[in-house]
């Protein structure tokens, strides 16, 4: 939580796909909060719907389309960002899941489930944190999962993928932190009734009874009271599951 | 977060001492929120010095004086609880500190700590879940330390009680999540800027800034967002540290 | 590993029980090499049937019944052992298993179990640590569990004690390590073929075919290795398990 | 270990340079124990050198030069390990330590750093395995270090891929195991007394006394006990460092 000059404030969200996702509901619950919300995605068309139901509730928001894992695309973002405001707020919540056997995962998927997940952390965090040591500091949170603490098959690209941004997000708080950067890492544990699971498993959200499963907008919340805490007690790390989930 | 009957909410707050500790400022956070608070710890005066400034500020609150280590007493206290109200919240902040050198650490001191720290943890644990289980479910909140995660001397003795605790948590958290029961642990890794820190090391306080230490109202308003998430997004261990501690 | 005086070198095994367990098998493992071991457990039959049988076949053994929880006894142990010999080497692998339900779970069993399982390790480990500082240094190996690194329903009074019991066995590692004494502790995550589940569920020992359940004479052979390991490479943790263990 | 036919046993490392090193140490292990040891390094002049050394003490050794992050070059390697043997055990010790704060820390330099100490493991790995599940099972064993538990600056880089390795060996040994292959991941949590440090910091070797750093053929022995447990007490994960290394 930082107090900054009088321009806009801006939370900056990669990885924002379809409405139902996570990226898309970090965005409403900043711009509800009267931050100027600035999205980054893959596809445009997608991150154009969720900017214009952003404003068609009172909302601020920017299609910032791009990917995370060129330097000079997310150089060329940031700089919009700083014409747009001071950024306060930026969640990385970009990355693939991704399913092979060991012996059927080739270098090229490992590489790229890495590109997305990882490598992209690190380009986006740096971004993030250069515009926030401009100002008055800020948040940078990055989104983990089950996968972060254990490698498992037949998830091992992601999980190796999610275990480095785990240590990549240590490494930018005990660099960042001393200077007013608070990096946290949220360890999402369970079902999410997002878009992905609705088409891959829509009798799990069914059989879930609705709060069984990890709500967006619920875990956005969680986010935004990451960004809250005061200096003198912030969060690292946090996990998040739903109250049945075994674990 | 709950919804209960129309009976007072009460909190109860074990390992409660100064008013200027942690336990005191768990009591005024959840006083605030409209709350009955229950205190409880083993010093009658010091409880009822913090309710009363809880009442002189509008708030609810009943001194429960009493020794988390005995079955018989928390059973009369949760008893007390259970005429006051519903029990939605219920925070274990008890234990004792200690420093010793392995050769010089007898077994009663051992046993000391343990008893406050990991066997009180079980006992008022016990009773708060009864509780929460016969109403609508609730938080049960452990309140941890860096020395949770690691043993090291000279403090051989809080840690392993510390890491017990953090265990006990987990269990109570995955036996009774699934019937509502919200357990969360709570790494606090950092000096406290309470009564403790200000006898011991006062030229602590002054080099610390202000804000380079962890100020109790804080922590408190921490573990008052545990108690808000939805069912569907639970935390079960957070960590708590100043921004320019080093970890 | 030490190089001792030319008294005899000691092993010292407390938690011996049946001829089938863990305990007895560390003691012929070092008997084999050479070693007096001198063996503690609360069963005087017991142990006197595993001193017999290391002694048929050649080894030196002796039989030294006690309480791990009992400074006194333990004392007067460490002194029988320092007449034997010169302690070397010292396993901590007393203990209770335990099941319950928490709200089943009385404050006198998790007690109890704490006090062969974590307290025990105290006062054993401070009566091994004061033998080999006073001679060229030694071994002091703890006996872990799965439980160690989690708590679960229904072993949430066994999983805190090991939780404390790893935690104490690192402050030892830390205290002790600089001043020679090699402190490790052996995380075994699977079923041991030993008497205790031949006699709860001896079809889990057929269904293993053999080696899908850990041997206790291969433990102890690990438990060797480490005893073994130069002062410039050592482990302070190792876990254990079945090749076909899931985990 | 395993039981092979009656072609020679190879153990295939990767990651070979220096003789002072590792990887060399290694080399020289498995040659003392009757194996045909293939090196795998950048370096051709290197690994010759190091051939030439077990050679000279009546060893058996191969010089297999190339580069763990190409899977067309492991690829021929591995059909050439095959020619000469049954492959028994494979360790993967490349990688790259590197320096950088974050804000200085490159695309490309990440990507260098990951490259060779995680892709390379997945490929080295997968050829591993591929030839043990065609034999009789074996060893794959992954050098670790302290930072594959946690990041910190400046090693953020070496930090996020030796964490994604570890998890790699996870998965690795969580899919393989039970057809039994024995994957074991060795932390190494100190300064190595080899080339890189006498070149970077000779002072430190003086000061450690001999054995206050780790010496590479006491690693290579503890690699070499992994490769020695029998399947029903496999470790998974094990740490080495000196006895007077704090941590």
């Amino acid at each position: 939580m930082v107090q900054t000059d009088n321009r806009p404030r801006v939370a900056w969200i990669a990885g924002v796909g379809a409405s139902a996702g996570l990226g898309a509901a970090l965005g409403r619950r900043f711009a509800r909060e009267g931050f100027t919300v600035a999205l980054t995605g893959r596809t445009r068309e997608r991150i154009e719907a969720v900017v214009d139901e952003i404003r068609r509730t009172g909302g601020d928001a920017l299609a910032l389309p791009g990917d995370v894992t060129s330097e000079s695309e997310m150089a060329v973002i940031a700089a919009q960002i700083a014409q747009a405001g001071a950024l306060e707020a930026a969640v990385f919540n970009a990355g693939n899941s991704s399913s092979a056997r060991l012996l059927d995962l080739g270098a090229a998927q490992f590489e790229s489930v890495w590109r997305a997940g990882t490598l992209g952390g690190l380009i986006f965090g740096k971004e993030a944190v250069r515009a926030m040591l401009a100002a008055a500091g800020g948040s940078l949170l990055f989104t983990g999962a089950t996968a972060s603490l254990r490698g498992r098959p037949p998830f091992a690209a992601f999980a190796a993928s999610k275990a480095a941004l785990r240590s990549l997000s240590q490494s930018f708080a005990r660099e960042f932190g001393p200077q007013g950067v608070h990096v946290a890492h949220v360890i999402i544990d369970g079902g999410i009734d997002g878009e992905r699971l609705r088409q891959a498993a829509p009798q799990r959200i069914e059989a879930s009874g609705g709060d069984g499963l990890l709500q967006p907008d619920e875990i956005a919340d969680a986010y935004w009271r990451l960004h809250q805490q005061p200096r003198s007690a912030w969060s690292q790390e946090i996990d998040l599951r739903p109250y049945n989930e075994s674990f």
